[in-house]
């Protein structure tokens, strides 16, 4: 195999799983969130309006860890260094 | 194995483990979120309407992560540079 | 093993694992729901109906994740661009 | 290894692969819903009905993972693309 | 390894491995779903009929996940599209 | 490897390995609904015939998945059509 | 490797590994329904008699699934027709 | 390596393993069975004899697959029907 | 494999794989720690300001986790000593 | 490798893996055991003198499959047939 | 491979593989830590100073193994003796 | 690799895999014991004496089954019989 | 590869795997206690002393066993002594 | 490779492997028996002397598995008869 070969193989190989690894824990915890704030709110209907606030906000950070992912995948296809020093060859 | 091999078998192997892999967590989430709703409605009947509709909007945040995988698997069949690049030749 | 072995190897491979993979976490879930909606009636008969109807809705937003599985897989069946290229030279 | 003896194999790997894979999630989800509903019909007999119209509903949804599974299998073992490709030439 | 040794190989092992690997989820499924209906009976023995006719049509929807094993398994040894294609040779 | 070393082989191996693969769940899901049965009489002593004869008829469903391996395993030994091919060469 | 060195080999590796896996489900069965039945005992000292005559023809069918495994190590050392087959050349 | 190398080999590796293996699954049965036993007898200590009774009778049973594979292990060390067949060459 | 191949390859792996990697934990540990704070505001409203602002703190701490491995994937791919002592000959 | 080499190898590689994989259900089993036996203690303290007879019984029982692990590793180094028989060529 | 590459390509493996890895355990633990103290406050709303400050000086323990890996990790990158003996040849 | 190296390198992984592998169960186990016998002392203050007593002779038992693996590495480490057989050649 | 590219590349690997492997355990057994002693305030503020310095001597303890291994990594990171043998040649 | 950087790296190798994998489960135990001391000592804060003398008594005894390693580690390290005599030639 050709470096070409080898860097473009391991490039689309680690953008999917990059992304694919990377949602697992996200959409696990999200759902797990999401799943204690229905409760809470059948616990207290009258805090619905904080619980959801915070459920929204830490939402977004528990996202940011597959929003990582998803912007080291996109690197990987569309600004790779590696791949544009060996194909600049 | 020529690079256009290469190329071409690791795109398929990756496009399909993508959105397998990536749909794995998703659906457990959302499974477990929605779970816990019908819960929440059964114990808090009156607050139903709450429920459902925080119940969307998390699902679809979860969903969301879903989409990455199935977004990133579609680039890698269907507008990948590395393929595009090989068979440009 | 030459390009058309090898792209037609993986493709078959592929299109299976990503069903067989794709499809248990949707059933896993789907079943997790569908237990606690019939644990949800029992608990309050009188909400059967929104219960099923939030049911139904949850269950086909699970499913979409084991459809686009099914859509992928069927693409590198019967729609596979890498196959359709090196079959065409 | 020819072609023809690469993509025969494969096949029958992933025809059995599929369908194997393939039912242990609808199998232990439609086991836990059914498990369930036995558990709701003891706690509340008088809504027996209602429990076993959503019961078997709810089966056929997860039953329908299975399904698009075995329908795969049978693809490749009846009706696949590739093998006919290669034993055609 | 020529091709009548490869796919007679491949044919073996994929016929014990489906079956084995594909009964696997059937029976800890049913031995569950059996399991509640004992504690079910002795809940509410009153309900004995309608608990065991439920048990059994459920079972027998989740024994049709193993059955579509076997089929591929008996498929495999007796009815192989692939073994009689490179035998007919 | 010649052929007959090679099917010889395969055919040992999973003979083992169905049956050995395939008692697993059937045994731990034997296992459960006995406990379960067990646990069952000690709260309903009144019960006991109809739960020893519910549990019976559920544990032969239960034992039908080994025997299907058992079946495909002696098949693999006694009547294995690959190995009466290669060896009436 | 030659043919009676494979095959032996084989033999005793699937032996071995046959009854270790076999032996495995089994036990963790019985050790189950054993300890579900003192748990019996100890809540209804009264329906001792039923509870052992119960657990001991439980047991005996979940052992089947050891003996199976048993029988087919057994045959694999001392019947094995693969073996004479290759000795008796 | 030549056959004596290969059966000596493999006969070795699978005594142990067989052994190893097939001690877990008895050991954690026992420690289970013996466990609810003691909490069995600080329940009801009226009927620790039939308990001990019920204990020690299960605890052969289950010891039983442990000696399987034990017996198994010692054929494959002091009466191994391949190791005597190729030194008696 | 040359060594800008070598050096290139495992640069993209490592890169993917530390962010993918290294986010499964961070996002379950703080979907766990918002699941539980909205469960304790729901205990609690009286306490929803110190239970965010020690939430936010905490989450804070266990993001670093995951920015270690953001930044050492980012070293990997815009400022790796290794790749540029390669290129750089 | 000559097959003194081998068979020295493998029989230092299954000795220690035979007792060191032996030897963790027993611990594991005997722990469950004993700290159930201190939960009864503290539960009925009249009955101490049953419940350290039984369990010591017991324990011996467990203890008794790491013993058979125990003396088939001592055999495999100290009266291994394998290894007399080729270092007595 | 020449040392170059050799000691380059495992230096990023390992500094990707320690900090990745190595982040797992301390994130999960923080992330119960932290659940259970904003649990605490909410049972205990008078304790929440001792309840924070035990919190804070517990979690910069558990970041310190954390704190361990990243530091290796950094060691493996840029202090590293092996690479900075090879390439000083 | 001649019979010295193979003999040596095996040594050393087998002492160091025997003591790792055959602690981790021991550790465990005594780890559950210690922390019931912590809660019987809690619950049962009067019976510290007799929990103690029966805690160190149990810890004693789990404890044999480590110094069974790390005499079996001590002497693969010392007095190993097939170490001292090649370099006595 | 050479001695010295062999040295150099299990000392880089080992140094991260054994801080990274060996940190899992302490990070999750202190989070545990951490969580624990949490709980212990919430449940008798009184105790607070007593419990925070057991609390810090046991994790000071537990964080032992993290120690051992980042000794070890640093040791074979600067104070190798295999490595000073060879480089020493 | 020569004997020497055989025996070298299979030292460096366990000598890190046996400590990393030696230390999981002692801290795992020390982690739970401390967890269980501190609850201890909140439900009865009486018995906080006799608590954590059996506590520190019982944690050496765990710890010393972990001690155990430690010292094997080491001797591979620092007093390898096998490195001693492959260098010794």
């Amino acid at each position: 195999m050709d470096t070409i070969s080898i860097i473009g193989m391991v490039s689309i190989i680690m953008a999917g799983l990059t992304i694919a690894v990377g949602s697992i824990a996200p959409a696990l915890g999200e759902g797990r969130a999401l799943s204690q704030a229905l409760n809470a709110i059948a616990q207290q209907p009258d805090e619905t309006p904080s619980i959801t606030r915070t459920l929204f906000v830490g939402l977004a950070m528990v996202e940011s860890t597959a929003i990582y992912c998803f912007v080291v995948a996109l690197i990987i296809i569309f600004a790779n260094p590696f791949w544009d020093y060996v194909t600049g060859l």
